[in-house]
């Protein structure tokens, strides 16, 4: 099983916490023997858009954020960042297509739900039209491009969760079924 | 902007925390003057199931769980709980059930995402087949049954999330168009 120990002291008093199973739980948890309180640990969430551009002639583009901060560095990802408190997942992954590319969308339906259990995040990924082909990145992002399916720099994409939903997307594309939602676990 | 305030002291070092916005960064954290480390908060998840057992004669029944604690402490839940670092939204919801009913069912796609945002909370619920009508119940559940739709105790239904769920599933099951995934805000 595994288990992060973030918690080395109390964040209610201050005073040095101990991992143990609470009465009534099955699992270790930060413990404090002062305050008695309990400090849980779950995963988080990480809201995203793939931001797509309909060209005139039929052809269809997605649009990139190449990463200025790390992890992954100079990588290729999907607008997305974690959802704050204080926010729905629309309107997460809403300011950080906004933050991260200065996109205008219109935001469709959610098309990705993937657990990355080693990093205790869940990553969703919403389907969004963007409404112009102007962009103007965030201090997060070097560049902020449109691609089409052939020019997509696949080895230098900055996430395993954005890749799968790239590749989702082109093979609903080329089906012509519409656009259900993928779930999945990445297990690495 | 709906904000907590969990934080005192810093988990890591023991010292007071200061909420302020760190550089590059547009929202108050807990920030630790001695260690130099920020605190996040963000949402949580509560995962479950919605467990339906197919009756020979056409009918369909749903299983509920009366709370044995708070909060809706004597309220009936479907079985859901927080999702744990080390497993994955499906094997959440698996584990709850198992642990809050001790129903044996197969587990089947996403059907509910909601989003809590006063109380921090994202609730994900899956349909699920039951296997069998023998249920085990756990300490934090006074009863498990089945409901008819029409003995549902809608006026003791412990969440929101809950009753918006159970509404979606009659209503899908009555339409006979299938069970599309229902989205949703609880905004108060
Ligand atoms: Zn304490
Ligand atoms: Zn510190």
């Amino acid at each position: 099983m595994w288990l992060s120990r973030r918690f080395k002291f109390c964040p209610s008093c201050g005073a040095e916490v101990r991992y143990q199973v609470p009465a009534d739980d099955n699992r270790e948890r930060a413990t404090c023997p002062s305050c008695a309180s309990i400090h849980y640990e779950n995963p988080i969430n990480v809201v995203g858009t793939l931001p797509i551009w309909e060209g005139a002639g039929g052809g269809v583009q997605v649009l990139l954020c190449r990463r200025a901060i790390e992890p992954r560095l100079g990588k290729w990802t999907l607008p997305a960042g974690f959802l704050e408190l204080g926010e729905t997942t629309e309107q997460g992954a809403l300011r950080e297509t906004d933050e991260e590319a200065g996109a205008h969308i219109e935001l469709g339906p959610l098309y990705g739900l993937m657990n990355v259990v080693k990093a205790g995040q869940i990553h969703l990924f919403y389907r969004a039209r963007l409404l112009s082909t102007t962009f103007n990145p965030g201090p997060e992002t070097l560049e902020a491009r449109l691609f089409h399916e052939h020019e997509l720099p696949w080895d230098e994409i900055a996430f395993h969760t954005v890749r799968d939903t790239l590749r989702h997307f082109f093979a609903d594309w080329h089906a012509g079924q519409g656009f259900p939602l993928h779930c999945g676990d990445i297990s690495y």
